[in-house]
């Protein structure tokens, strides 16, 4: 018997789900005894310019490492913070400690701690979690659930909305180059509200069925693991401009669904 | 004895703030019933194009003012929704039951509910009250705090910050005229981080510290009084781009310190 994607053993399924939420919870941990706090100081990665990575980050990476080193050693890693490490199962996880690191400076709660898992194809579980809302979104191995305070609630995209009535989010009002900044201007105009600045959280939405579609540029594979999981297990379809496959990063398309999808997709490539 | 700011007796500010109280509990339950609810469904104030004013807006509002005509029917109150009833005490309230409300149809939380109080000066006390972070940040007649689940904490805002390690906030990317926009582009320019999209949560953000600046165009005196309130009582700066008062609405410029808005005020009118 397998999981709902056919990749993973149900049994298997079962025990990935559970190492992923002591990753989700020992993030949650590390992040928020820095969010908010006068300790927190912008680092600087680069050298040059603004990059503020933070010890948060750092320590989120770090804690989730410990616990795959310690439950899954077989299993590969890419983190944002510390590189790859090459497994031999065929899986790999992809975190980001702090997607958002620029909200988490500015205390705003639409950063979030990603946790995909990816086999040989592409992303197949993923939870992106705000530890300050303490809310988690869970999808992929056959589950599509927000965890809160408030109990659980199935997540599910939301359907039968065309563009002229969508709501379009994206972080950066720039969106990445002028060609790309002109390709989301076209699908921009043509929706009926367009949000900015919420990072990983506007995926989270859209899993939830809030908004419709998230266009952006310049991504990190770590960036989109785990919203993808997340997104396709709750009904919505994420590729890139071209259609291709999302998991590689650069540019995303994240629709609720696939007849909204289609549309947009039409029109950042000139349709 | 009076309170702080002089212009009111401490035993009617602790009257007004039990009743401010009341408010924002009453908007809290009206909000939070349609927050995210499949049942939400934007409506349509000026009967072309966009403007989300939904039930949830109006039964904020109209529970609000149903406290105030018991409690203190001597005030008078400009609310968004329901506009100006005129008082004979000199006070008067100041609703925004839900300051942006596209935020709230977009399930994102920086939406919140404004409540000011202001004399024939201005603005004397406000809360910014964010009910899905359960978050409440008071200020004014001697108060200047936050109020959530994890306890209270006083508000102070950031003082020290020069504009190049400033982090500034504004909502809408295009922030009005071409005019304005190339003000604030000015400040941009020489900020170390820009972030957009919080609405009211910025100025939340700002008096509890996290960020430096806000600077806004086209609000309305219902969006100001409240944060102009908590802002001041926290230790920050709030004028018009002219440096005048704020609380009539259009352009305004929000600051941690006196330093940083006068370097941003400067920038702002094109030195």
């Amino acid at each position: 018997m397998t999981s709902a994607n056919n990749r993973i053993p149900v049994e298997g399924a079962d025990r990935i789900m559970a190492v992923a939420h002591r990753l989700a919870d020992a993030a949650r941990a590390e992040t928020l005894s820095l969010f908010r706090s006068p300790a927190l100081r912008p680092d600087n990665k680069a050298g040059t310019g603004f990059d503020p990575v933070t010890e948060a980050d750092r320590a989120s990476e770090r804690a989730m490492r410990a616990i795959l080193a310690a439950e899954r050693p077989e299993d590969g890693i890419l983190g944002e913070e510390y590189g790859v490490q090459n497994g031999q199962s065929g899986l790999t996880w992809i975190l980001d400690p702090i997607d958002g690191t620029r909200a988490f400076m500015a205390g705003a709660p639409s950063w979030g701690v990603l946790i995909g898992l990816s086999d040989a194809q592409g992303p197949i579980y993923g939870i992106v979690d705000q530890p300050h809302l303490d809310e988690r979104f869970e999808g992929g191995l056959g589950r599509a659930r927000l965890i809160s305070r408030a109990g659980e609630v199935p997540l599910r995209s939301r359907q039968g909305v065309a563009l002229a009535e969508a709501t379009l989010m994206t972080t950066y009002p720039e969106v990445g180059s002028a060609a790309e900044l002109a390709a989301f201007s076209r699908v921009a105009a043509r929706a009926r509200l367009v949000r900015y600045g919420l990072d990983c959280y506007a995926y989270a939405l859209l899993a939830a069925g809030h908004v419709d579609l998230v266009i952006e540029a310049g991504l990190q594979p770590y960036d989109v693991a785990a919203p993808i999981a997340v997104i396709q297990a709750a009904g919505g379809v994420v590729t890139d401009w071209r259609g291709g496959p999302a998991h590689h990063g650069g540019t995303i398309i994240a629709a609720g669904s696939p007849e909204l999808h289609a549309e947009a997709l039409a029109l950042l490539n000139g349709d």
